[in-house]
């Protein structure tokens, strides 16, 4: 049926007179599903393509080719010399995720493509198109004339039909941490939003027409369709310059200290630039064609990779209430040559044996500890190289009385290794900081990147960084140890192949409700068609005391509980963490409650709907439960649904947990009002749910028997 | 009777009409034997310094002072707010030198600076004279206007008195590598040097006026000095830019990828700026300044470092015998995946035992293997990060077997790690990387950084490498390893610190003779003027072979044999190679003992003759034995000379074995022509020494019992 499909598209291709191929240009196509690639050589020679989706032109005809440092022009006066074609299907069963087994099916097309003139330097595309999208590489053969290189920059374009309407943070080298901008293509602009984010540390965005990837549009056509990148390996990130007349997004790659881009050795690829596309919101949220397009797994034994829930000595530090640092007096110390204490230190042993109580008592897996090394009085902003070394605990600290705690709990402890910029020095003391976790029974790292980069010049979403990152994963693997990235290039499906690297930042997370003006409603409803296209989010949902009365009464979170327990559902990560204190869980047992029940590993997902910057509502069905789940949740509009529960598992019975707004409940002025009742559903019930302003709706199906 | 010479001097001062410092303005001085430093503030207020060598002005009132990246001025409008004096005398034993006790004689004065106008940053700059020459640093103390903070420039100033001659390599942000040109500072220009250099591959000098230090002068009224720096520790190298006109020479400091200098935390300090007058060259090589600058030994234990002399797998890969790498083929493996050998690989175990053989037979102490671990096939010039991995030989290098024989042998092995400039990549493998050499027993490492750095954009020269080289030295110690650094930073007396830091290369070495146009016979006579002021080079003496014949018939070492000997006296190591191949050596066995015999470490020094781009006379006590060494080198010119033995011990009678040019000898038409005479001398004894054109002489004055 695909092949007939395709035939229809080269047909219909010869008929649309707007098309620019010539008969005398080489063009080949391949298809799948509703989805059509055609590649050719242009005027100049130049390798191009064009996507249809059923049968209508997505993208139209766009560039593709480098410049590199020496002989740069490479991206024109080719030949092709010859196509392969193949295609691919099978399932695969990733360590952990949103569903249990995935199916990677695609058709290939290799275009071979070598330079007219002398050195004749030789450059493949590869194409994959996908029943959800359509993908593409490049890859640097083995040749004589083209060994080692430098890329100064890559031309690939994406060539959009009109005007689209686009979800869209500034494309900046060091940060995703914005507030997303719906606009035009034709408005992009992204300078007033880096001046203003001033609750960004470092903001690096010299092209106020540039925006970061995944790049989520809209097309007055009503296409959705998602632009971003798999499997970036050995390569920097790539941001899209936006022109806004024409619109065609260019590549821009992130630069290195010395403005070039990558460094290569042939042979070599690139990651593949992956464009998602249907006609329906939910199939966007529902594709896995940015994991199906990176390498499998490399890690052979992964019994110790666990998704897990965790609670951690971090909300108290984000509000106020405790400090990193153990003394408030930087370069000062006592008669004796110690720190002076500030007695707010958050990671304190008696503290953290509090929050390892709480966990034990409640299931939940582990306790994070912040603040718990050495070097926090001073540690930020000074682009200084040796801040921490990863393995001095603060004196009140007590690292062995915590581990042996916590093993009598059977809690799973989580240490942080914040590097303030500096991977060199981390990179120096990686070995002997995964020992040290190694040595006291530490199961993952939260590791953290706040600050200008050292080696000075590079920048987060580089090349030199990309791989700083990767090292990390598989030291990490070396010594058993999951990680959970901040502040790290944003991520491209690499928990494909390093399932233990859980989770990532990379975006803006619950805490700017916190220390900033926060995140409008709108925000959750965003990310999950741009940033976690890529991967999973340590989000850090869960605040139960929604207007905190920090010292700035005005300081809260921009929803109201029942969606932060929705969050645990509709953004997806192994790792979850219950982030407000204990005493805030303790006050709401009863809400408490879902977030002790909400798995963290799924066997299967369904996207029910989806409008990116309005409501999504996803059910998912725990791995190692006949139990499903349900998240909805809505922007700054009140919403009223009705849910057909058919994804249910047929015959069964199911008690239905729901916890939703309260009938006053509102993001603003009644953001802790909700409820949870119980009744009884199966496959045929239709479910009304009704959202608040900023709400949402989280719910546990339990399958009876 | 240096307070009678001070006050001489400040007599003096208000005489000379030429001076510009007025009555008005705060003046304060210091003097010790024949030197006087006089500090002043300017008209705007900017702190400034003189010198005086026996009442006659050294260096003019010159300008101190900085500009950081914030609030920049910090050069001017300055208050003294309290001058301190002090004075020390003591006497010190380095683990192995030239000496083995140093006097550390000097005055200090310490000028404390206050800016006028808020912030009113602080400013100390420490002053210190000695009977041999001027240095001076800048302390940042700790303050609330100055905490971390980035310098942008320095601004000192070395004012000269006149249009001197000066003897300088071009400022090079990557190498000292270069020939050095005598010439006026009128006439400074590195351009012409810096664009043939073409043996050198990385060259980055872009100020055309810039020279590096050692810098070497001399005035028309005779004086010699010498300017440096002492104790480079977290700071960029200096190097200094020449005002043609007016001979004022100002720091120039090597940046970093993004064009900042120095990274500073206060409380902190520069290096040492250091000035060494006197009217007798030969007390610029005799002078221990600099040494004496350095912080002292911070290694305990030191009973693991031992001065000594080694041969290697090298000389054979210079002249093109031999290969580095294992295989011609770089990228290419056979039909098993592995490497297609090119059997002319050095580094095989057969060869290697060959050289163990060899030292053990002659008693030399070490055997150097390069070109041992895998990478070297394409390991240069692409800027690549990850060549080598340090730890994985070549398939023909049984390195248990090696070691064991070289045990049996009772000969110590010396481990090469080239970097090709990737510091990331060595930093990452470091610990591991010295782990194997612990393992197998090697007591050296020679580190190479031939290529440009890696971090990218940083520089050989830059804060960063010199924070590198020094935790290289670190690490080292931690597994009582000696280093051997080539191309690195030039040394600033730093193997005071670190004593297991025995040479550097970081100048011309002797290796240009084999792929270059080569030194020509002045080179040897000025380094020690230059290059050698820092500390110890391991210059790669002792090529017998001196017309060796490769492909090109007019290469050839620009020395005599005789004086290849001779540069194991004038140019000093405590790591000495015996460079030539054994069958070079076992062809001249007579002039080889003077090798054999020849020490590493001294307890005396004499440096009876000397004259930069001339002629140089050292005479040397071992340390172990009652016998006085001596070397004599001319340049290209033939020279006769009468030496004073005076030096020698009283009342002992010395068997003096000479090895001297034979009569015809020239080093372009007969450089291998020498003789060896024997005669008995004493403390009363002249001797005639004939040297060739580019030719020498070295002694050995055995004492008879």
């Amino acid at each position: 049926m695909d092949f007939t499909i395709q035939r229809r598209l080269v047909l219909l291709l010869f008929m649309i007179g707007s098309l620019s191929i010539t008969q005398a240009q080489k063009v080949d196509s391949i298809a799948m599903g509703h989805m059509a690639l055609f590649f050719s050589l242009s005027d100049s020679a130049r390798p191009q393509y064009q996507v249809f989706y059923k049968g209508k032109e997505a993208i139209r005809n766009a560039g593709l080719g480098f410049q590199l440092e020496d002989d740069p022009a490479f991206y024109k006066d080719f030949e092709v010399t010859g196509i392969e074609k193949t295609s691919f299907d099978s399932i695969w069963h990733p360590v952990w995720g949103q569903e249990s087994a995935i199916r990677d099916h695609y058709r290939q097309m290799t275009v071979h493509l070598r330079e007219l003139k002398s050195p004749s330097r030789l450059l493949d595309v590869i194409f994959r198109v996908f029943p959800d999208g359509v993908a593409f590489r490049y890859y640097f053969p083995k040749q004589p004339g083209l060994r080692y290189f430098v890329v100064r920059r890559e031309l690939t374009e994406f060539h959009m039909t009109g005007d689209d309407m686009a979800f869209w943070i500034p494309g900046d080298y060091d940060t995703n941490e914005y507030l997303y901008t719906q606009s035009r293509l034709s408005q992009v602009d992204n300078k007033k939003m880096v001046d203003s984010s001033t609750a960004i540390a470092v903001r690096v965005a010299p092209d106020r027409y540039a925006v970061q990837t995944p790049l989520m549009l809209k097309t007055d056509q009503g296409l959705y369709i998602n632009i971003h990148e798999a499997s970036l390996v050995n390569y920097p990130a790539m941001q899209l310059h936006v022109d806004r007349k024409d619109f065609v997004l260019s590549s821009r790659l992130v630069p290195d200290a010395v403005g070039n881009k990558a460094y290569l050795q042939a042979p070599e690829k690139t990651p593949w630039r992956t464009i998602i596309i249907s006609d329906q919101a939910t199939d966007i949220l529902a594709s896995r064609m940015i994991l199906n397009l990176n390498e499998p797994n490399v890690i052979k034994n992964t019994s110790w990779i666990h998704p897990m829930k965790f609670v951690g000595v971090w909300w108290a530090m984000q509000t106020g209430k405790k400090t990193w640092s153990f003394s408030d007096y930087p370069d000062s110390t006592d008669g004796k040559g110690q720190l002076i204490p500030n007695y707010r230190h958050g990671a304190n042993t008696k503290n953290v044996e509090k929050y390892i109580d709480f966990a034990a008592k409640y299931g939940i897996d582990g306790v994070l500890v912040e603040g718990w090394n050495q070097g926090w009085e001073d540690w930020f902003g000074h682009w200084k190289e040796n801040v921490f070394d990863f393995v001095t605990p603060y004196p009140d600290f007590d690292i062995k009385e915590i581990t042996d705690y916590a093993n009598s709990k059977g809690v799973k402890m989580i240490m942080h290794n914040e590097t303030s910029g500096s991977a060199t020095n981390y990179e120096r003391q990686m070995d002997t900081a995964f020992q040290l976790m190694r040595r006291f029974g530490y199961k993952a790292v939260k590791t953290g990147y706040v600050g200008k980069i050292i080696p000075r010049g590079e920048h987060h979403d580089g090349q030199w960084m990309v791989n700083h990152y990767a090292r990390v994963a598989r030291m990490a693997a070396k010594y058993h140890i999951m990680v959970d990235a901040h502040e790290p290039v944003r991520p491209t499906g690499q928990q494909r192949t390093y399932p233990n690297w859980l989770a990532s930042e990379a975006a803006r997370g619950n805490e700017y409700n916190a220390f900033s003006k926060g995140n409008p409603p709108a925000h959750e409803t965003i990310l999950p068609f741009t940033r976690l296209m890529g991967g999973p989010m340590d989000y850090t949902p869960g605040i139960f005391k929604i207007k905190y009365y920090s010292s700035d009464s005005t300081k809260q979170v921009h929803t109201t509980l029942a969606k932060q327990l929705a969050l645990y559902i509709t953004i997806y990560s192994p790792l979850q963490m219950a982030a407000d204190l204990p005493e805030n869980y303790e006050a709401h047992l009863d809400a408490f409650q879902f977030i002790r029940d909400v798995p963290v590993d799924w066997s299967a997902t369904r996207v029910l709907q989806a409008e990116p910057g309005q409501y999504i509502t996803i059910a998912r069905k725990d791995k190692h439960s006949s139990d499903w789940y349900l998240g909805a949740i809505t922007n700054e509009n009140a919403r009223q649904t009705s849910i057909n529960l058919s994804f249910l598992d047929p015959d069964k019975t199911y008690q239905a947990a729901i916890y939703e707004d309260g009938k006053a409940a509102d993001w603003k002025m009644n953001p802790e009002s909700y409820r949870i009742r119980h009744i009884n559903v199966n496959q045929h019930s239709l479910l009304q749910l009704k959202m608040a302003k900023g709400g949402g709706v989280a719910i546990r199906f339990k399958q009876l028997d």
